[in-house]
């Protein structure tokens, strides 16, 4: 089920930086890369700070066809990629709620300690959005809208540890700290959420 | 041969790096960044990515002593540069091939599935120019304009795993999947291939 | 006390990263990310080129910790940080010493030749700030303005090697070529040193 979810969120990851790519008037190799950096690129620098090499998507070929194949599906559908707006927020909620959780057990694994778990899960939810922003020559998207993007995965990581100090089932940690990054997601969405505003004006 | 190709492909590289630093009016430090950068940060990006680490170009100073040799040519003589246009492309085009085939290698001895493979070797010719562009605050040009630069590479890596299918002695499978790459990157740059144009404008 | 140094190196360097993504009027999330990066940018980059991973800051939460209260100290006080100038500016050319020296030393560790890990020192040092540029989508400064910051790395990492040649007593070499760093940097500051200029205009 976990791979299930790991696919759907890839797929949404690529269509999101093939229209980002696009905007830019990229050409397909263009697009192809950004759309493959979107999807894979947190996870790659989470790898390389941990060493764990080669990086995951050169471990297993099915990354490579699921982000191609969405990328072409996102080029010749785009004038009606529109309609698949609430899928593809769900998706990519889902799959940074999944992600997120990844990049902790990784760092868990690693022996690192809970703060730098919590920080390698927002890296892996996030930071294939950082990469796409700036190959793209933009300001990453994330750096600057006062939206909670990563600080709900910092909250589902914080939720994971404490109740991993709770004689709780292993499983049901997982989920349950899974949903809170899901929901506080589509509630940020919805009612938009904001970090406080430090600037006057 | 092949190290004699590597470094022509080196200066080839961190000429252009040159170039475009100047353009970009930087001082000498970020010139030889540039220049470094153009030349070596494909390899750098590979070896992280497959886990074989230090990165080639910290273990061999050749690199180094060759990379500030054509910075400081490059910055010289820069008004005359025009006049080695040709030996420049021929070069770059001779180093794209190399690269392309030393990356596919490397995959190959880290156990990576034929695509990553030349996903690898692409990597290594065309990402130091990407980086480049990066640190220059611009769009990658391989991204951008339509031309074939990068499909070349993927073109002489298929050409590769092909032969190497036949019962065809190894080295005549490198030598001909690197003219491909060569041969078609040249006829590419003179009849102006392209990319399918995507965008109805 | 080199502890000391580094944290304090620490502090001015994230505090550095707090006051430009302030400029670029990001949110919370992306100021502490710039703050981490530009702290721990540098270090990050050459413990993956050598291959010593998790890389450092990882391993020693107490990083994290000075990072974040650096980052909301600096966002509390910003318009008040303008009194602590000179102390930042004491802080962060120490600190640019130490990271050179810790820089040269891994490389010496890792077997590499003195020009790289002369590199090496220089790229801990000063590509944290490279790194920050690069996200707030800028021309990273050290390339661009012709002052020698780089450049006194560089020399210090000569002094250390030439002083390590002679029967000198190590402790000596270190602290001599830090403040060959500290004190150049703080004369070209004053006298506003420079690289010779490669333009006509």
């Amino acid at each position: 089920m976990f791979y299930t979810i790991d696919i759907l969120g890839t797929i949404a990851f690529a269509i999101s930086g093939v229209l980002v790519a696009m905007e830019k008037k990229m050409d397909l190799f263009g697009i192809l890369i950004i759309a493959f950096v979107t999807a894979v690129g947190g996870g790659t620098l989470r790898d390389l700070l941990i060493g764990d090499t080669p990086v995951s998507w050169m471990k297993d070929i099915t990354y490579t066809y699921v982000i191609i194949a969405s990328a072409i599906f996102a080029i010749t559908f785009k004038s009606k990629i529109n309609y698949l707006r609430t899928s593809l927020l769900l998706f990519d909620t889902i799959g940074i709620g999944l992600y997120t959780l990844i990049g902790i057990e990784k760092g868990i694994n690693a022996n690192l300690h809970p703060i730098i778990c919590i920080a390698l899960g927002t890296m892996t939810a996030s930071f294939g959005g950082v990469i796409r922003d700036i190959l793209c020559n933009e300001i990453p998207v994330i750096f600057r809208r006062e939206t909670i993007y990563a600080t709900t995965c910092i909250l589902g990581g914080v939720v994971y540890f404490v109740l991993g100090q709770l004689p709780i089932d292993s499983n049901i940690v997982y989920i349950v700290s899974g949903f809170v990054i899901i929901v506080t997601r589509l509630l940020a969405v919805k009612f938009k959420f904001a970090l406080p505003n430090i600037y006057n004006n």
